[in-house]
This record gives C-alpha cells, structure tokens and sequence, in this order.
C-alpha cells in the first residue's frame, strides 16, 4: 500500500460508513411549488400557507423547496386544483367546494349547509370515512388531499335591511355561492357571485342587499360594517370550513417515506394552527365591531333557521340524485354527523350554557 | 500520484462533495425514552403517543428513536415530570394538573372547572399568550411543553342517586381529583382520590356515591354503567382537558432546528388528531350506552351548575391569592375566555341550535 493510500485509508472507511448509513435518497431535493386560492398576503389563509411550506422546508432541512405563489401570480385562483391535477404545480392550498363542477361530492370536504363543525369533520376524516372518501373523490384528477385548516363557524352575512321572516328572503339579492347560494335561490332570493374585491361596492352601492364574506375578522377588514347595517348570525350556510392542502400524485408518490410524513404532518399542524388563528382573531373582532363600530348583530330567527334547513334538505336530495359519489359521501356525512350531534348536545352545547353567565 | 491514489481521487472527490452538502448534524442520532401517565395500552391515550413517537421517527428518517414506556413501566405515572426535569428521560406524555403540587398555574394548561373547550384553548395557546405563560411555567423545571392532545368535554360523572338540588351534593362522596374536587368539598361534598383500577370496585361497593372518569368511551370500557345508575352531563369540571408533550430543556436544546420542528410538529398533529379520536369514540359510545345498556343520560339541574360555577371562582380567588402566577395565568385565561365566549355565543352555539331537528 502506498503512503497516500495508507494515509487515505482510514478516511474513506469513516467516509463509506457515513454515507452507507444514510439513506439513498438523503440528498435528493425537491423544489416544489405551491400556488393557492388565497389574495397574496391573505391573514391566516395565505400567512398561514406560507407557514406550512416554511415548516416543511425546516423539517426536511431543506430537502423540499416550496415557493409559495397566492392566486393569480402564477395561475388564476380558481385553477390551483387543475394545475395540481396535471402535474405543472406540486401543491395547493383552498377550499374542496371551489372544485364543485368537477367534483361535486368534493362540496362535503369543505362545508356544506348545517353541517359539521370542525370538531366533527376532524373527526370524520381523521377516524370516520371522511378522508378516504376524499382521496376517492379526487384519486380520477391525480390529487391527494389533507386537511389543512378550519375557518371556524362564519357568520351568517351583512344585510341592509333586517330579516325577521322567510317573506325577508324573497327578492334577496345575496352574494353567497355554492350549496348555500342554491338554498338562497330556493327561498325565493337571488345568489349573486362576486369576486371577493367587488362585494364592498356592490353592497355599498346597493347592486346587491346583502352579502356572506367569512368571520368578523375578515369582515372587519373588508370594511363591511361600513356598507350595511345588520350583521347577521349564524352562518348556517359555513359552519366551520375545511381548508385543505392538495398534492399532485406523481410529486407525492415520488417522495420517500420520511418527506411525505412531514408534508402529512404540517398540513395536521396548519390545520389545527389555522383554526386557532381564526377563533384568537375573530374573538377580538367581534369585540371590535360591537364596541368600536356599534355593529347590529343579531340572530336570525328560528323560524328562518328552520326553513333554511329544511331547503337545505331539499337540496342535497336533488344533488345526490345526480350524481351517485355525491349520495355516498352525503351518506356517510349524515350519518356521522347524527351521532356526533348527539354527542354534541350532551357535552359542548350542554357545557356551553352551564359556563357563561 | 500513484495507480491506487488515482483510482480514489475521483471516489474520494465525490464522497467529499455529498459529505460537505449535508449538514454536520445529519449522522447524529437520538435515542430518547418516553414515559407517560397513562396505562399501557390506554386507548387514545396512550396509543396516541405511539404514533407520536413513530411519526417523530419516520420523519427524522431514524435519527430520533423514541422507545415509548406506559406509566409505571420504567417509572411511575405521577413521576413522569420529574424524571423529564431531571433528564433521566427526555420526553413525556401526561396532563399539566398532574403536576399541580409543583406548579399550580399548570392547571390552566390541561383544566379548569368552567374554563375554555378545546378549541378556545388552542386559540389561546397559539395565538394568546397560553403557550408562552406555561413555558414561563416550566422553565424552572427544565421542561419545555407543548399542546399534545385534548379529550374534548368530559361526562360529568356516574351518581348512584339523583341530583336534583344543590342539597343532594352535601356529604356526596364522589371520586373528583383537583380543583373539581375543590368546589365539590365547598358544595359539602367529599372528593375521593382513586386511581383509575380503583373506581369500578369503590362505585359498585358503594364506597363511593359517584365518580367522573373520562367520556363515554373510556367510561363505557371502564363498565362504569354496571355499577351506578344515572349517567350526568355536562363536565363541567373538565370542559376540554388538554393532554401534554413535555421534553426535557438539555435534551430539547440538543436538537438541530429540523428535528426541532419534527417534534413540535408531531405535537401539534397529535392534538388535533388525538382530539378527533376523543370526538369519534364519544359519538360511538355514547349511543351504544343509551341504546345497548339503557344508561339513564342526565343533565345536572342549571341551578346545580349555577352553584357550582359561583363555588369555582371562590377557589380560583383562593388559589390566586396563594401563588402569584396562578394570579397571573389566571388573568390571562379569564380575559381570553370572555372573548372567547361572547364569539363562541354567536358561532358555535347559535348555529347548534339552528342545525339541530
């Protein structure tokens, strides 16, 4: 043996065991990008996207990239779903009921009319049938989808005139899309769909009587209380939305096993962080509107609520007859949500009234 | 340069260069045990910090192994603080009021009678100042915590008679631990201390009047329903008990950020999904227990509860003035919590009204 080989001979061996003992794909790195639904700087939606793909990239030590894009700076908002489906993006951020036209069962992942909250879709999709029916729902577009993030309840919406029966509703012109916006119709008024940036003025210039946004946070910040008077509760229509974290397949399945834990694990983190955010914010707001801007706020009436709900019954039927993965997933949505209603009246609503004063 | 060393010089290059693109830390390994206060096999609990600690493992890629231990398998349940403070162990699993002798405030940080649910917890844990007050908590202890589960609302217990007045708590014995059993000794009661192997026995006897254990899930698998006949609601003691993560300072401090960020990672996945599975079994279980074994479920009469609230501020004034950061922390929740309410009042509640037959 050579001096210099005698002399290398010990460092290659330390060398060998180093890199033997990682795994083969330790320096494989993915840059991946991640586009949303979301205005770019979007409170708790976006910020909070931005604080999932930082995560990643912390867990993976840097081994996934993702460079996060808010809608429309790389693809129009609403094609986020279509751009992860062909592969041209790693991943997205929005809500399941955007997808409706394409898939309409997807509606149940996000939020459906007297629905579940977020406790009860937690727990449908983490030990109920809900995530496995999701990954069906979206397995045809190459996408695999995680929770990832809650709105909480939202509020039932801003209304220029007050609604203090059914007869209030007929002629309602209403920005409120979706499930709720088909209920709307049912009742006799107008769902109107409007951009996020165009509700202020089209409320404000009467174009529409009333309109649905999120929660008192973003309400707030959209300036709502300065367009109408009455800010009305619950939001029977929303009530606790599911964001979700969607990955294109091929990018998933191209992961090794300890990357997809930790993409699956953020997303469980942004889920419950993002709920958390919502209620922190939304606390505060409320307090806001009521105390600094003398907000109206009130419930809608019980006889409404019970027509509403009865429209909404209505309208799930109708969906369900036309298409067969829909009446599934309503199927297992309803019966879920029976049992944990019931769970529900005994243990938070019940503690919910004993607690305040 | 000889035949061997120019045989190496290309080996030696391409070693060096996948060996300087990796970390420094990437060889190190972590072989950490963790002790809980559970029993072995304690569903959702327990079984929940398995998959904690196999989610840590395969997102570290193996470089953290962590080898799980029930209470009592390497130390007993109500040591497992002390053991992480001293470092003998570097990570653990309970619930903070276990520690309550310690540090009082703890309590804030898994229960309080009449305190917040699960999910004004989490908003005031990452997004108010919980997390950092029970960090603050801890820090004496060389224990850093974090969020690590929630059991949702608990049942208010098994009675083996009616509850009908304030008068029917005076000399009830009832197995009620910590503050709980504070304001039921104030009722005229007499709080109870059992271990969990220790109920079904103390209750079928008559030992005992009435116990609390958990939900209807760990209630039914503890067979409480053979041993006492009315079933209460709602847990007004334990309104969303928030189980712990706790690692050892050294040991936490050892970590590179990437495996930092695993752990509170899995942490925080843990919560939201261990809660999810509180919430399923409840559904569940709760229905088996009306339908299959007749259980008379109950609500405690809103006087009963009215009492029991006003008897829970008096201790809360006592402990406050015993420990300035009891005063401190308590402070903190009691503001966040009235926020809390009011927007839980015109969310949560409300829409659960309306979303109900």
């Amino acid at each position: 043996m050579s001096k210099l080989a005698r002399w290398l001979s010990p460092v290659i061996g330390a060398l060998a065991v180093a890199v033997t003992s990682l795994p083969s794909y330790a320096a494989d790195t993915f840059n991946w990008k991640m586009v949303t639904t979301w205005p770019p700087n979007f409170p708790i939606f976006q910020t909070g996207v931005v604080r999932f793909a930082k995560d990643v990239e912390t867990m993976s030590n840097g081994r996934i990239k993702i460079q996060v894009f808010a809608g429309g700076e790389l693809v129009p908002p609403l094609q986020t779903f279509d751009a992860v489906s062909q592969g041209t993006i790693e991943l997205g951020h929005g809500a399941a009921y955007y997808w409706a036209g394409k898939v309409p069962a997807a509606q149940f992942m996000s939020a459906v009319p007297f629905g579940m909250t977020a406790k009860g879709m937690n727990a449908w999709f983490y030990n109920g049938d809900g995530l496995k029916l999701w990954q069906e729902a979206y397995a045809p577009f190459n996408v695999v989808p995680f929770p990832g993030g809650n709105t909480g309840v939202q509020m039932g919406g801003w209304f220029n005139k007050k609604i203090e029966s059914v007869q209030d509703l007929q002629g309602l012109k209403m920005r409120i899309p979706g499930l709720g916006g088909k209920v709307i119709a049912k009742a006799g008024g107008t769902p109107v769909l409007l951009a996020g940036g165009e509700i202020y003025t089209a409320l404000e210039r009467k174009t529409i009587d009333a309109t649905e946004w999120v929660g008192p946070f973003h309400d707030e910040r959209l300036g709502l209380y300065r367009a109408a008077q009455y800010y009305y509760y619950p939001g029977w229509h929303e009530p606790g939305t599911v964001l979700e974290v969607i990955v294109n397949k091929k990018a998933w399945d191209s992961l090794p096993p300890d990357l997809q834990k930790i993409v699956e694990s953020a997303a469980s983190s942004l889920n419950v962080t993002m709920y958390a955010e919502f209620e922190a914010s939304n606390n505060k707001a409320l307090r806001e509107l009521k105390e600094k801007y003398k907000v109206n706020v009130l419930p809608f009436p019980p006889e409404v609520l019970k027509e509403l709900r009865r429209l909404t019954k209505e309208v799930l039927t109708e969906e369900s007859a036309k298409d067969p993965l829909f009446k599934k997933v309503y199927d297992s949505f309803t019966a879920f949500q029976a049992d944990n209603d019931a769970w529900t009246t005994v243990s938070d609503d019940a503690y919910s009234e004993a607690s305040k004063e």
